[in-house]
């Protein structure tokens, strides 16, 4: 299979038409136009088999995450999304795969009108990255920088699941269980395998959110980023942090903790805000269908300090993901 | 070592102030303002190793080269280089490698004051992702799709360097030869290490080439892809394709025009421009130091054909660089 074949069945799949794309996929370079007052919010996040998601994925959830981990990073700048470069790198020209890939990665794009304008396909052992281009007005960009004393910490939706599922995922098929676990097991490895990017949530915090950032590494290594950048430190109560009902059902508090706070792959948005903001904003959140959760405070100082319910330090088990152990 | 070192180092030697970066790396997503009255320029390219580079190159030659020809698309299309993003994916944090990386990558960056602007650094087998972005007036990019019959077919520098320089890596150390020889053969492999993006070249272009296309693959397959996007034919002579000095001592006439004709990794630009414009635009690329040389002619129909001095017909022996055989 010829590697032009391989494109058009990706840009093909990726149809979304956009009055900004002045020249799409087909020259060197994509032509795109910018809104006038807008700042142009630009990320790129790589995928390697076995590393960010297992072998054994589907390559329509691998198509579908390779977006959504990017689209989760415009998201923690409160930008609208826009458009993508795809970086294929494939063992072989699968057109089957190929095909799943790119309904996976297609599915989402539409989903946020974001046009796929360019990209490469390479031999090679597999590797996806995606670039990915969003607006955000002049000076309204959520920065992880602007959290202060006093704020409360938020987070949106459930954490933990993610880290739940690929535990799952290693245990293997023969785990016994019953229905209910069968159920929530599935839905833990759904959160995993093709996570939600909340890109409407940053949009609601423009303006009214003091800091950002979204969780791909775990709450408290992600967290810390946003205490370093804005010189202060977080206290996280352990009790408040929201789970899933899936995640509730199968497994104890300790081990519900450290999912919670050190897993990978939330992409859920952590932010911080001034206790004024927040009735309205949580409002609008929760009327806009993911709701956000207060866990903790910032204070003066640095790192991210855990507490339980009486008040004693909670150890973090796993300080959050980091590529070269 | 740490992956968040890894990003500190390629930041530090890839240091280029430039005002429209309002946020630079270090958030989820840097912050870029466009300047008013032009189009963003965006390309992305992979280099995986053994495929688009041997094995054995230098770290510096391989960080300049992934950019290198991620700029060369821009310079295709006319544009102005401003920002790029890199994903690297290594086997190992090797600091050392890394560094001379880093060092080859900001060496290009520096001459063409393009800023480092993000990137993702992942462990896995070494595959290595550019994207950059240029600006260029609206309206006035130079595409692919706009060649007509009685243009004239131009190229930029020398053709078949950069092919003739991996078949002498591939015979390996042990071939004889004398001095004179020696020093080709490291032209030549310099050629294909550090190619250089003919970025002022597309500037001068912009409003007076009709067609563009950097050279990447082959000249065949590439002026090809202007016929396809301009709906016609072109007529090369073979005897016509510039050759560098170096190249000359090396081969035979047969053996050069197939590097000529169809090796890859040249990344001069291919351009065709009406008679009239000619003149003054040869002119003023070989004062800026990269001559152009005409090397055939676009004509009404379909494909590329090359003839020799005598008019005969010249089979391309090998099409292209293609990336799926």
């Amino acid at each position: 299979m010829h590697e032009f074949d391989l494109i058009a069945v990706i840009r093909d799949r990726c149809a979304v038409a956009r009055e900004d794309v002045r020249l799409g996929i087909g020259d060197d370079a994509a032509l795109l136009a910018m809104p006038a007052g807008h700042i142009l919010a630009v990320s790129t996040d790589t995928l390697v088999a076995g590393v960010h998601f297992p072998k054994s994925t589907r390559a329509f959830d691998i198509g579908w995450k390779s977006l959504a981990v990017n689209l989760s990073d415009l998201a923690a700048m409160g930008a609208t999304p826009a458009w993508a470069t795809l970086a294929l790198t494939l063992p072989d020209a699968d057109a089957q795969w190929v095909g799943q890939f790119a309904d996976g990665f297609a599915a989402l794009a539409g989903e946020f009108k974001l046009a796929l304008v360019g990209g490469d396909t390479t031999q090679g052992p597999l590797n996806i990255t995606v670039t990915v281009h969003g607006f955000v007005p002049d000076g309204a960009a959520l920065l992880r920088s602007g959290a202060r004393a006093g704020d409360g910490v938020y987070v949106t939706g459930t954490l933990g699941d993610a880290a739940a599922g690929l535990r799952i995922l290693a245990q293997g098929e023969g785990t016994p269980g019953n229905d209910r676990s069968t159920t929530s097991r599935a839905i833990l490895i759904e959160r995993l395998d093709r996570p939600t990017p909340r890109v409407a949530q940053g949009l609601a915090l423009r303006g009214r959110a003091s800091a950002c950032i979204d969780i791909s590494d775990g709450l408290v290594a992600d967290l810390g980023h946003i205490c370093a950048a804005s010189g202060v430190a977080a206290e996280i109560d352990a009790e408040s942090l929201p789970a899933s009902s899936a995640l509730f059902g199968l497994c104890d508090a300790p081990t519900r903790h450290a999912l919670q706070l050190a897993g990978g792959d939330d992409y859920e948005l952590c932010f911080t805000a001034a206790d004024a903001e927040a009735p309205s904003l949580l409002g609008d959140l929760a009327r806009g269908g993911c709701g956000a959760t207060r866990v903790g405070r910032i204070v003066a100082g640095h790192g991210v300090n855990i507490r339980d319910a009486g008040g004693n330090p909670v150890a973090v088990k796993q300080p959050g993901w980091e590529h070269f152990r």
